[in-house]
């Protein structure tokens, strides 16, 4: 996740992007590629602790490292938390979480709260606990509030808002921290563009927060400048 | 996935399928809809051993049942071999396994026999271990061979076989067994129908083989007798 090799957007940037009227260059991605491209990241994000468990009880039965069964123990449980941390995030951000219609703010709070715990930066859930979501809303709240969780990688505050009104519902991610900043490819697929050299588990989920907003028939747009990020999601009432 | 409210397909039935000139009542799924459903799929296959590790955790440290130390490793154990075993077939029959561009037969194999050491059915996979597979062709036959094990819920063989000639690649499976069926919600999904009353999570799986399949620009069909399933999809060359 921590690559560094791309440069800090530390030029002011303003970019207005209406995904219900796309460029010309938008990408139209078969249904098939935009599936298969989103489990592709799962996996990945999937295999890391599931392989660490297998590690930890490897270490667990090696007689010779009975002076580390509590270590491995510790591997065993962090890795499982995270296991199912990653597996509830996902079912609301990225899949059709069939049981629930709308999210409360509290339920939207615990699934993102617990996935902070995963990375640096320090979430700053500033919204009521009873305010309800849709699932569109629910699913585009999660996804802001993990991609300026990434943008932070050294750590810094990420802060979600969420104002509903007479023309619908508008979502905030503020990420302010020291190398804030959107990697190339996430702004490609915040923008609704193919992915370019850079790589797809980088680009795939900033898509796919764009590709939500824009199934909604929503509009997005963000704001880059040193140390600090603003997206900001409006959705129709 | 045992339900057996749906009725048996116990009257011959011979259908074939042409993904490329689809009927007008073929469902036009948005790419959307696709993805989540698919990672809802998964989230739910994932989340049973996940659950699993913690509990077999929970019972590990609960001082009153230090008898059950060795059940409770050997549940965490079973549970993240599952784990890994269902990311490494989601990766290639439901992502984008960015990695390798061809399978082997034995790495298809491999993949597929760890899958159904979680099911009844038994694997005949009469493939030859060297015969390479692009990856929408090994992507249809892993989905094949599912499809085939999850039809067998008491057990039975499914055989597995793959044809290379001069008009491209023929995949089967045979599934042979008693109770053999395929659910209403499968016989959709395969026929690229939407889902009717049923369950997604049956309709999901068949309906992304079909895709896969459409995608590829091949066409599938499939007969259905009383214990006895034979799934075959052609490929072009």
């Amino acid at each position: 996740m921590d690559d560094l090799s791309t440069p800090n957007l530390n030029n002011a940037e303003n970019t207005a992007i209406d995904p219900a009227a796309p460029e010309a260059s938008v990408l139209e991605m078969n249904p098939h590629d935009l599936a298969t491209q989103l489990v592709g990241k799962l996996c990945h994000d999937f295999i890391s602790p599931a392989g660490a468990i297998i590690s930890g009880l490897d270490l667990l039965e090696d007689p010779s490292a009975q002076d580390m069964r509590q270590e491995a123990l510790n591997l065993i449980s962090a890795s499982a938390k995270k296991m199912v941390t990653l597996v509830h995030f996902a079912r609301v951000a990225f899949g059709a979480a069939s049981t629930s219609e709308a999210f409360s703010g509290a339920q939207l709070e615990k699934i993102l709260g617990d996935m902070f715990t995963t990375m640096r930066a320090e979430l700053d859930f500033a919204i009521p606990s009873d305010m309800l979501f849709q699932k569109p809303a629910a699913r585009a709240l999660l996804n802001l509030g993990l991609l300026a969780g990434n943008s932070l990688p050294t750590g810094g505050k990420a802060t979600l808002t969420a104002m509903a009104g007479d023309d619908g519902l508008t979502l905030t991610a503020d990420a302010a921290g020291p190398r804030a900043r959107l990697k190339a490819e996430a702004i490609e697929g915040l923008k609704g563009l193919p992915l370019g050299d850079g790589l797809n588990g980088q680009w795939i989920q900033p898509h796919w927060l764009w590709s939500t907003v824009h199934e909604a028939g929503g509009t997005l747009d963000f704001t880059a400048e040193t140390d600090h990020l603003v997206l900001t999601v409006k959705l129709p009432g």
